[in-house]
């Protein structure tokens, strides 16, 4: 019987524990979500970076301005220290304006341009156009079909992004193939350029680029992506005559040269050895602001260090924030940032990735384990009324990949409500009108909220 | 033994009859999610609606095109049977560009524009501009406290819609008395007109109408909605001085008029005495193209019976597909739907509504009883796949409100992301632009879903 009573006490005395502990959290991040929903800088951030700054590939000189701008912004936000970790970087360039028109056999007189945009890494055609008959593939393997067709031509993957997925990531998963291996996959069977339907289901004609890679076995060929009602156009005719199309691109590589990641840190007061990460990228594409892709991620993460500064929370572990370099088209920067962590031989603890958009947020992605994964299920309720109700394994993000590949580190991803987020990817509409000021607020809410977790509790094994 | 063995081999057979239902129904919902996916006509209706007939207030020419349009849209998407539901409704009219001026002490040459908007119902200054003083006021509590200094002058109401509400309709629900009922509580103390503060946390200027409601113990007023920018700017300047504004607005009510609630009717196969409606209203304010609010729901509503036809689903229970008359300044077209229905005895078993926006869909609010609620969360797995993973008690909708009173019918509301609402809730910018194609045609999937899970199992008591 006393041991029954004991059993008794030691578990009411959890449970208030746990209650406590529950309310507590709580109303630490009410604290912190009225500190961010009253006072955030993100939005004015958001502001600065596209309409001062701009587009910001790796490279150019939009780089320079936008780490610069990223590294005054840390100070400003409140971090211990802030520093820019050097790392080479590919350089890109467009070279000018891309051009096609459509010319048909039945009037030669007869040209009409498309909207087109060179994909990211691509050659271009040099001074003189390139001009050839296009194929239209509708995949893969109906180019293995016409594989006999294509030499001398231009291939056209117009392979559709698919509308029943109701997660959009999904349909990218599926389509974007073609933008990354198509131009390989024609030139394999002697194709001399490659048009790809964009990666969106929008209802305008704005062509997304994005980037390709090309496989050394293959000649490199000149590669665009074409609007959307562009595409439904040029396949329509193609069913009807037989059609050219001229294109004109200018891409092409100068040296390597060299980039940072941002990083600011708030230096733990218990395990100043144990490292958090959060963070988004800093490049952008260059043909748009790059409002959604990812200056949302970025200020979202200056927000969150100011948020736990302006409510003078002290973290137990170094929280790391990180402005991510070239992941458009190299991930250099992710790639630097694990590779100096393992020569230090840091200890990281958890990375949190924001770079699908700056939407409203309805969930975290993790890559963990399973018990990491009850650990964090348990921390559910106390997120779900900012917005992340959906928890779900797998996830993370490109710039932290490579910590989970070298320590495997446990990282997520924020989930923020997909639909609108292919509408403006790598396209020109990529701007700070397509961003709601609460709802990049709210993405900001709710990383906190799940960092303060995470520094607060551990993740465990 | 063997009555173990008999309950176990019935426990089976319920356990393999749920488990079968439940993925008959969840291939059934996935059928009828394709189909609005790949053909959903809703974001072309919306179009039309908005960038053809546009603004459309009860007793507009608008209005009148609108139902037209709204009757051969019914009959296109299939119902069995199409009608007006003929009723009153009130014809207010703007009778002009809103205007006002503020005019400063300190300089009499200065005038600064502002830009407002009448409220709904509000009455006009007539032909001479109202000119007066301001006295700014907080709330109905600062009010009191300055009773003795508003005789004669101008009230503003400069109350701010809280953003630490996480869900603006919370916002919306603890500011918009000020809008309703501000005008009739500064004029009792002989206030002679009245400005309010947006309802919205946008980042723009755009004056927010919205219906104002005199109270007939005193004088009626003039009363304007001011931009946010606006009213923050001449808060600033009555810190540091007298600030007059000169008001003239034009608003005043034209005898009633007759309007229509457009009805379109799938017939129940099996109870067609038993029925089910859904809708949103088909009135919008005269300010805009009402595309969020709620032409949104009208199409989605219209893209429900369309689905519904094209995938060969005959109902159990009649479905009404009602698009609701003057919902804004009058709630005419639902009161007049329930009172019918109770003049000819109608059962009705259930009413859903979308009239929140077009946004991404996150749940449903139910007012129905505990055990009904309990077997809607049976059904939530099936619907949160498409998006509305949160279900809560409360909600429904305004049209559908007379119903729910009038029968006790058990009422749900779509609850879209509520973000970016009151970016455009009754002003300038709910136009087409706002709404995202696939975001509208989520919503409709999420409610035909729950349609057709009410329509096949009932909701009980």
């Amino acid at each position: 019987m006393l041991s029954f009573i004991r059993f008794m006490v030691l578990f009411l005395l959890v449970v208030i524990q746990s209650a406590w502990a529950q309310t507590t959290d709580s109303v630490f991040i009410k604290n912190l979500a009225d500190e961010i929903l009253l006072h955030a800088r993100a939005y004015e951030q958001l502001t600065y970076l596209t309409k001062q700054i701009g587009p910001r590939l790796a490279g150019s000189a939009g780089m320079v301005k936008a780490e610069q701008w990223g590294l005054k912004e840390m100070q400003k936000a409140g971090a211990d220290k802030a520093w820019g970790q050097e790392c080479l970087v590919p350089h890109w360039v467009r070279g000018g304006v891309d051009k096609a028109t459509a010319l048909f056999a039945s009037n030669d007189k007869k040209g009409i341009p498309l909207d087109v945009v060179a994909l990211g890494n691509s050659i271009g055609t040099g001074s003189t156009p390139l001009r050839a008959e296009v194929v239209e593939v509708k995949s893969f393997e109906d180019l293995e079909i016409k594989k006999e067709r294509v030499k001398g031509k231009i291939v056209f993957y117009n392979y559709p992004f698919n509308p029943t997925y109701v997660r959009t990531f999904q349909a990218y998963g599926d389509a974007n193939k073609y933008r990354g291996q198509g131009p390989s996959q024609a030139a394999k069977y002697g194709a001399v350029g490659t048009i790809v339907r964009s990666m969106s289901h929008g209802t305008n004609n704005h062509p997304h680029t994005g980037a390709t890679r090309y496989d050394s076995l293959y000649n490199k060929i000149p590669a665009v992506a074409i609007g959307l009602e562009d595409a439904d156009q040029l396949s329509r005719w193609l069913t009807k005559e037989s059609v050219q199309v001229q294109i004109k691109t200018n891409g092409h590589f100068l040296p390597d040269t060299i980039g940072h990641n941002v990083i600011g840190e708030l230096t733990g007061t218990e395990f100043p050895d144990e490292i958090i990460t959060v963070g988004g990228h800093l490049d952008s594409w260059d043909n748009c602001e790059g409002a959604h892709d990812d200056g949302a991620g970025c200020v979202q993460t200056l927000e969150i260090l100011r948020a736990f500064k302006a409510i003078g929370y002290r973290p137990r572990h170094t929280i790391r924030f990180v402005l991510f370099a070239n992941e458009e088209n190299g991930l250099r920067g992710g790639s630097k940032y694990a590779e100096e962590a393992k020569q230090k031989n840091e200890k990281h603890i958890f990375a949190l990735e924001s770079d699908a958009g700056g939407f409203t947020p309805r969930g975290f992605g993790f890559t963990i384990s399973d018990a990491q994964y009850q650990k964090v299920l348990g921390w559910q309720s106390l997120i779900a009324p900012y917005g992340c109700s959906e928890f779900s394994r797998g996830g993370g993000g490109a710039d932290i990949g490579p910590l989970n590949r070298t320590f495997n580190t446990p990282v997520a991803g924020l989930q923020p409500d997909s639909q609108r987020y292919f509408d403006y990817h790598h396209a020109r509409n990529d701007v700070l009108e397509a961003v709601n000021k609460r709802e990049l607020e709210l993405g900001a809410i709710n990383m906190a909220a799940l960092l303060y977790l995470v520094d607060r509790y551990g993740l465990g094994q």
